[in-house]
């Protein structure tokens, strides 16, 4: 097997347990190097470190497993996938939820999403795509899957020398999959959707709203399918009004909010939010409570301070709107803006909106994308609500 | 009315909300200074910044309550207070509640906790002391309240020249109020309890363990009158074990038990938990789940390298109890010791117990307690849910 060994001063950050080795962090390489292979990776000082999949055209050379002198096989990707289940079991996520979040689960650049009884995989990396047949396998003897759908059209892929790419796993089925989540019941497109199809992510966060938007006027922007404003409207809300620039996300927001029956409380538009916010603001419109959840505003470090200056921007919008004691509830995606970032860009625009703020809840992702200290990327959900008054 | 004119370069704090002006922040007062007394704040530039109650006793010269213009009379409070309420209300906190918490509520330096029809009130600064009575007033005008005790008997109110002591504010009854939380009964001694009798702030995160004890062994330490416990024996554990070093918390955390009809699923020893830990790590104990809510370690600054190595000892015993793929349950409520602190201590403690932990849930205090950005003292409850493997 193809030996990688480490320069010496990274030894910490890998003995820590990140997973990751770049390319200038390796000393030598002895034996072949064929993208998506197995290879032993050593300490400087000649100490086993772990195994993981190499890519030599990737800027994370090597993508680490196990620490563990073991086989990597089918039946190892087996007992991960089953670990991870188990885990997801334990803390009370069993109908829906991200069965495997890649790093977090000591599984590198794999993603699988479960929704009910389909399955959604994500394979980012050339060495965990090498694994797909016996990662589909796997799903099928834990579970009894009714049908397993790649969405790895993603751009990523690029990045490892993979094509872009999406499409059945199983026997074709219907992909616009129904789910329960919380009580209420939504389509999820698997095949068009974003990312794979939904954002589990929010789930435990969309339970967050209940109390503070009982017979409230809401406005929900960057509303995707509308489950933020459905829920709404199930939580007692008075009249709830969705934005979302996708008129084919307003009309599923739309039929989703009629297959839970709340289509007189709920409703959507399909605009331009910043526009929108900037006029409503001017024409003194006011909500009890609005709700931000805007796509990742940049994926690169380059445009972090541009990103911070979109949430900035948006949040001051939508607090102009809040009625005084009324309730923004926000939220960012971007791994890149720190929680620290998030809540100084959100006192930012109090300050500039003229108006004072009471942190209610201040959460991350649901517990089924698992966080590890001292990967970022694991880290990335910031979901906040505060309390706003004039000042 | 008292003129107090603060220092040029303190103005920034005090404009970005911060509501206490210490003695040697301010340039000049002109009038008398009578302890208790409310003063008129202006800025270096003679600006008005608000109004507050002054003690030169007190290293905190001036707490501010209002950056307006108004009245301070026994109706100011009655509307604090009564916004406070509604606040609670809107969050969901209506049986028992922090319904008053401090600086955070605008009312600095007073406690008012309600569990259901009775009101234990702190009064921790000599301004707010004075106004008492209106405060009690207020309570019986917009409650209906079936009894108020006073718990002013904690050392802080010495820095303020006040006397410790506690009573009846009505009519005497009986101390030990009986209390509902997530469906469950509990007694609490609101005249000889910890602080006000019961730990509100810890309601919602006792709530968070209920999926990860189902069928678990759980020990619980620090258990005072066994909430946590109690709350793991509802949710399915198989079996609790709560410690204490408290004869008479065990002996109430056992009725509270028997109260719910769980005492043959819970159990309550009182020993020293630091000893008893360090044995059973030895013995090779185990259990799916441990719960660790410590007492504050340190209440002064000088003392916080002391805490944070008896968080890091407690937390790496803890851990070395914990079968592989269980479950800690952690939290510090001291307020000098940040959340990044407090997850850098378990990090090292895990790196010592020689484990591999995964966050499953971070939370603050319950949002009764709302978080001031800027006020350290506001956010001050770390609740910490991580699972646990061996390396």
């Amino acid at each position: 097997m193809t030996k990688v060994t480490l320069r010496k001063k990274i030894a910490p950050r890998i003995a820590n347990g990140h997973p990751w080795v770049y390319g200038n962090e390796v000393e030598k390489i002895e034996g072949d190097v064929t993208g998506g292979d197995i290879v032993d990776v050593f300490y400087g000082d000649g100490k086993f470190a772990g195994k993981g999949y190499i890519n030599p055209k990737s800027q994370i050379l090597v993508r680490l497993l196990t620490r563990k002198q073991e086989e990597i096989n089918a039946q190892f990707f087996h007992n991960r996938i089953a670990r991870a289940w188990e885990y997801r079991k334990k803390i009370g996520y069993t109908e829906n939820c991200r069965l495997v979040f890649g790093e977090a689960d000591q599984l590198p650049a794999l993603v699988i999403d479960k929704f009910n009884d389909y399955f959604v995989i994500q394979t980012l990396s050339l060495g965990i795509d090498t694994w797909k047949d016996a990662i589909v396998r796997a799903i099928g003897s834990i579970f009894s899957p009714k049908g397993i759908y790649e969405r790895n059209d993603v751009p990523v892929r690029e990045l490892e020398g993979l094509p872009q790419q999406k499409g059945f796993l199983s026997a074709p089925f219907d992909t616009n999959v129904l789910i329960n989540e919380n009580g209420l019941k939504f389509v999820v497109d698997i095949e068009n959707g974003q990312k794979t199809g939904y954002f589990l992510d929010q789930q435990d966060n969309r339970r967050a709203i209940r109390h503070i938007v009982k017979n409230a006027e809401v406005l929900g922007v960057f509303t995707y399918t509308g489950t933020f404003e459905i829920h709404a409207a199930h939580y007692g809300a008075k009249s709830v009004l969705g934005l979302d620039i996708s008129e084919n996300a307003v009309a599923q927001a739309n039929r989703n909010a009629a297959l839970n029956g709340l289509q007189d409380i709920v409703h959507f538009e399909a605009v331009n939010a910043f526009d929108v916010l900037k006029q409503w603001g001017k024409d003194g419109r006011q909500y009890d409570v609005v709700m931000l959840d805007p796509p990742a505003f940049t994926k690169s470090r380059e445009n972090i301070q541009k990103a911070l200056t979109g949430y900035k921007e948006i949040n001051l919008r939508g607090m102009k709107l809040i009625r005084n004691g009324g309730f923004l509830v926000t939220s960012s995606c971007t791994n890149l803006v720190s929680p620290e970032q998030f809540l100084q860009t959100i006192e930012l625009a109090a300050k500039d909106a003229r108006k004072r703020i009471r942190q209610v809840t201040f959460q991350a992702q649901a517990s089924d994308h698992p966080i590890i200290w001292g990967m970022e990327n694991t880290n990335y959900l910031k979901f906040l609500i505060v309390e706003v008054e004039d000042r």
